[in-house]
């Protein structure tokens, strides 16, 4: 009989309880699966006194994860405590630097310092693993990694959080504003009380930056990444995306392109018709273009205890069984600089709504000014209102730079007879 | 420098040729990703002087492929011949005695004799890797047994064979019935000059044997597959389906209840609105049930040579790894016995359309056959013709025993009124 493989979970939240429920639920299957038997030695968290509905009894306890991570208590920790910093990014540090496995949900570590744990992991001789950072129920990081690792990705695009999902398709089904429907999604639990690392786009650019550097081979680039969120899309817009054929998702799209390797996450317009757009509510969905699979496409739940802790127990299953992959696919050290290209040398397709003054020549200046910059019209919606009030005026545009359509918005802000800040979402044409 | 891992290739078609140009195209990337070089030694085929488009003058030629599985001349032996028996099951057999590791897109083979070959390849220690013959571009196998691996797989389903979603999707498009399609997706070469494998449903029945003894760590059981076609789908029935909000779709279908498991494929009513319907034309999608992800969904090419070999090679950088993982997830030797459950003992909701005389009585007889049988109703449509022709009279009826759906079929069969064998339809709620 092998020995055992001790596991240690640092942080018990719903994830940290949830992999213990896992581990023990099927515990006799896994016993089945791998060489080596698993055994949970050890629990950190902060406070020993917080009834978490579970027995703790036959762990080792630590109030202090690092030190659970030093010394020979066990040999795989799991990082369940998140934050980018600080104590996540300290007891990851001294557990590679002890030779033990690391297997952690956090997805801000891996994003801003995903490279240089990677080398200290590779150094050490030892897994990190981090599916569970990623749309916790499916398993995209070993499809990337693994499944379609005889392509050459050349895009992936996907809906990485569940909460402006929710959002989005509530706005859509309801017709409600931003601000209502986070409201509730806060009640329900789909949303934070501090909900902006959702709502601006940060928590879905650093699932892209993880995602972007399993595609490429490249470093995480979480600092390249051109991030908006969703506070500003109205009913309005989507009204008119609706009429258009489209609706809005926010997306995180990395491509690669002749000039280098994009990397955004915004709202975009997809055909209604997309695969993409029929991933509604708290459901994440991942497309994935590879040049000898073609499209295909993952969809499941991206948070939650269950999904989440389902993930980490694959981790630790696969350092059971000793699969030799490196952490982003190749080694860290081959990692190539992703030089991700400046937003404004974007090509794509847009849609703008602005809001003007009903009076005669308006028109005519708009169109002046598209034509000064070269940017070339597709469609246009003119929404009629009350006499006197102000009017929509939406507008698809062809292929563009988008350099250039900002430097256009810029000069119809200017304008007197546009009276708000033009909107502008990316339109995506994606089969 | 460890010694290279060599490669030889048996079968030339399109996946062989396919499997030749992924391999030399990334080659450099594939160096990069795995610790021993790869390198193509020999290839097998029966006409060594057929032009194929690629120049094969490197490589050791055997005109039988056996004798290149013999001997020291490949430590992989890539099977791309296809048929359960005859020289693909000999090769097979031969390589995994010789101790050398098998990859296969060969469902029939692994659908029918992977119990046996599991066994032999796991006492050889080698491995025999079948991701290609499974949805090619959907790294499903891999899914299942590793992302997974965490879950209790209550279920799965899919859309597993191109041609017929590709005959279903163009029939309800267009409104022309099943000849007229399948006439045309033979000269699309999308279905082949005998096209039964496919539309009576055995393609998809190897792959679901596959896929549900993944799932369920059960052997590999073909046979007890209750396996339908797409034959007797007609317009009618497409315009009926889409007027309750139906789409229909071959599905295989693999499920745990509590007498045992369901394996079955046939033609399903699905929501509209369910995922599962969204899968159109040549594309497969396949949707697994897990106790802790709740649903995942996974959609992509499943045929041609650019997604097969894309599995091939995935496979062959998995061995190159050393990815020891047992080829159904748990040693061959642990498969329980499937024990599939007998369909009359499936228990679900049905669509049902009769052909009658437009005559007094008619609607008695049938409300008295579906209440003898204890066979309950949930909605009936009648379409009306000219007067004096017959009348179709469509039914859903609630969840029933399907022994007794039969029976109650048998009865209306029977009737004087009914002039054409009763259409049944199952229908699935998938969420």
């Amino acid at each position: 009989m092998t020995k055992p493989l001790r596991i240690g979970i640092a942080g018990l939240g719903t994830v940290g309880v949830g992999t213990l429920e896992v581990l023990s639920a099927h515990a006799e299957t896994f016993a089945s699966r791998v060489p080596r038997p698993l055994t949970v030695k050890a629990v950190a968290a902060r406070d020993q006194a917080r009834d978490r509905g579970v027995d703790l009894d036959g762990y080792e306890w630590f109030d202090n994860a690092v030190d659970m991570a030093s010394g020979d208590h066990v040999d795989i920790v799991v990082e369940l405590i998140g934050g980018s910093d600080g104590i996540a990014k300290e007891l990851t540090e001294v557990a590679l630097a002890n030779g033990k496995h690391v297997v952690t949900a956090n997805k801000a570590l891996i994003a801003i310092h995903g490279t240089a744990l990677a080398m200290a992991a590779e150094e050490a001789g030892v897994t990190l693993a981090y599916e569970a950072a990623v749309a916790g129920g499916i398993p995209i990081i070993k499809a990337l990694r693994e499944g379609l690792v005889a392509n050459r990705i050349d895009r992936l695009y996907g809906i990485l959080n569940g909460t402006c999902n929710y959002i989005l398709t509530e706005m859509e089904q309801s017709g409600r504003n931003f601000l209502d429907v986070l409201d509730e999604a806060q009640s329900l639990g789909y949303a934070e009380a501090d909900p902006s690392f959702d709502i601006d786009g940060i928590d879905a650019a650093h699932k892209l930056a993880i995602l972007a550097s399993v595609a490429f081979g490249t470093a995480v680039d979480f600092d390249g990444i051109h991030v908006e969120g969703i506070r500003h899309i109205s009913p309005i817009d989507i009204e008119f995306a609706c009429e258009l054929g489209y609706g809005i998702k926010l997306l995180g799209v990395a491509a690669r392109t002749a000039g280098g390797y994009e990397q955004r996450v915004h709202p975009c317009m997809v055909l209604e018709s997309a695969p993409i757009n029929h991933v509604s509510g708290v459901f994440n969905g991942i497309a994935v273009d590879g040049n000898f699979v073609d499209t295909t496409i993952y969809e499941g739940r991206g948070a939650g205890a269950g999904p989440t802790a389902s993930a980490v127990v694959a981790d630790i299953l696969d350092i059971a069984r000793g699969n030799p992959v490196p952490v982003f696919g190749i080694p860290a050290r081959n990692l190539k600089p992703a030089q991700t290209v400046d937003m404004g040398r974007h090509r794509g397709a847009y849609y703008v709504r602005l809001t003007v003054v009903d009076k005669p020549g308006v028109f005519a200046d708009i169109a002046t000014i598209l034509r000064d910059h070269e940017v070339s019209m597709e469609s246009v919606l003119q929404r009629g209102r009350a006499p006197g009030e102000p009017v929509s005026v939406v507008m698809t545009l062809h292929e563009s730079l988008e350099a250039d359509v900002v430097n256009t918005l810029d000069a119809m802000a200017s304008l007197d007879t546009v009276i708000e800040a033009p909107c502008m979402i990316r339109v995506e044409t994606f089969a």
